[in-house]
């Protein structure tokens, strides 16, 4: 007994995406609906009733759910312990979901669930040890190595976005000084090209301003891309020195620079470790699956599981 | 067909430590030889000579080697990339030895050995996620992530002792700058220990004399140890951030120093960590092995190494 589709849900801080998708990781359907800004059983609302919708288009059958989110997920997969934008806290999101739909769920962090996607079906085919950095408004990132995830001892591995590498650089809300995260997300490019522009701290460029700007060939906002991958190449290499992959892909809303941000990114690690000829330099390169990473990712694992899970109990059963 | 014995091969830098271990762990017959200071083959032929006279004490039966080495192993377990110490370069090194010894033989990073070893049988043992970090003269690390030992895309992950803890400190031989091992190596706690009491850069005291002093009580010891940990804790908090191991054993001749190394260590970790109710902070302790970690768990790595493969083609027979 194979299953041949999973759900994958991504709950972002402004929307959900629902994703009906196939072993191959094609989505099959897709459903889109706002996140619900104030309490955490509102969102479990809507994620039960996106759930239900696409559900209820594929008929009965089990389909396992995988489903992605912003903060600490257990160990297991069934609980959030904390997320930074929901009320969540040792939330048993799993079992919640799983008696309301009547189906296997799986909870995943959003960047783990987004580095098994690219992983499996994007940019990273072909490669078994894969770090997939995700540079939104903050940075996330996922490590598999050997070809499997890296959940860690309470399932908090990977949090790239939060280890220094300039400790007397600025304060960062987690409590520690000069993270990846106050240096190299999509809230410090705003903060690079204020600096190069000489505008007050607080800016109103966005993000995505400077990166129009910056395909449009606008010499301050490529500068802040290059200030930007000149601070995450240089702390990617001590991600590098730690797992040693064979790529690390860029992924998140920041990334749609693509080599503006891949090339200086790719030239400060190649600095920052000696080059040896024993062993070919780390590529670092664009991910290809997009804002629908999570979803795809989610829904694989979820996948994966419950296939494991059926094969526990009929080796249970044989034995 | 269970093997119940592998031998173990740690080839140090003075000397090489030659065991038979069984599957508990448990060291039957402990071979010393002095490493040949000269010659890549000189050492290759003291590890055969070494290795012969314990396999001819057991008999004739298949006995798999695993042999721990400074240095870069290749990701398949067969050559050695690099080494420090030795001139080996791309080095052949299992293939000849097994050539020369008619056994099956895997070659490991000597942090990886020690790793592997404390997990199985030592103070790693019940864990899921535990990091080794050897503090010798150099410091070296081995990861083990939910029950497997990480490797990394060309066998070079756990790098520990050359991330970067601050970016403006000494120049390190890597070619970086305030490496974690030039700040927390045995050869730092020299340093330190010269620095509190006002001694030129090269004193004369050694890490062992230090660790005496420090034992006696003298205060300039004991606060060399004290900066030694609090550079090693901080450095760990990046580790504990990417690999959330449930706990952090120090091994290798410095953590001699036992409490009045991981207590400040320790201390220093929690306080570069912001403290979360929802997870336990890291626990850091003494690795139990001593010396036979590498031998050790370099014997369980070739033992378990050799089963997968026998099993593999007992599965291609089946099949």
């Amino acid at each position: 007994l194979t299953r041949m589709t999973a759900i994958g849900i991504d709950i972002g801080a402004t929307k959900i995406l629902t994703c009906l998708v196939d072993a191959d990781g094609a989505i099959l359907r897709e459903v889109v609906s706002p996140t619900p800004p104030a309490s955490a059983s509102a969102v479990e609302d809507a994620v039960a009733a996106a759930t239900s919708e696409v559900l209820e288009d594929i008929g009965g059958d089990v389909t396992p759910i995988g489903v992605s989110v912003a903060g600490w997920v257990s160990r297991d997969r069934k609980s959030v312990l904390f997320s930074p934008h929901l009320a969540w806290r040792h939330e048993p999101l799993a079992d919640r979901l799983s008696a309301r739909l009547g189906q296997p769920v799986f909870v995943e962090n959003d960047a783990n669930a987004a580095a098994w996607g690219e992983f499996v079906f994007g940019a990273g085919r072909g490669f078994s040890d894969v770090a997939v950095v995700t540079v939104g408004s903050g940075i996330g990132a996922g490590i598999i190595s050997d070809g499997r995830l890296l959940r860690g001892g309470n399932g908090l591995a990977g949090e790239f976005g939060h280890t220094v590498v300039d400790p007397r650089g600025p304060d960062c809300a987690c409590g520690r000084r000069g993270c990846v995260d106050s240096l190299s997300s999509g809230r410090a490019l705003e903060r690079h090209y204020n600096a190069i522009e000489g505008s007050p701290e607080h800016g109103t460029t966005s993000g995505v301003e400077i990166l129009e700007l910056a395909r449009a060939g606008k010499p301050s906002a490529v500068a802040a891309f290059h200030e930007l991958g000149r601070w995450l190449g240089t702390s990617l290499g001590d991600l590098v020195m730690y797992f040693d992959p064979q790529i690390v892909l860029l992924g998140g809303g920041v990334s749609g620079a693509g080599e503006l941000l891949t090339i200086p990114t790719e030239r400060a690690l190649a600095e920052t470790i000696v080059a040896h000829e024993e062993v070919a330099p780390t590529m670092v390169r664009v991910a290809t699956l997009g804002h629908t990473a999570g979803a795809i990712g989610a829904a694989n694992l979820a996948l994966k599981a419950e296939r494991q899970e059926v094969q526990e109990v009929q080796a249970q059963l044989n034995a």
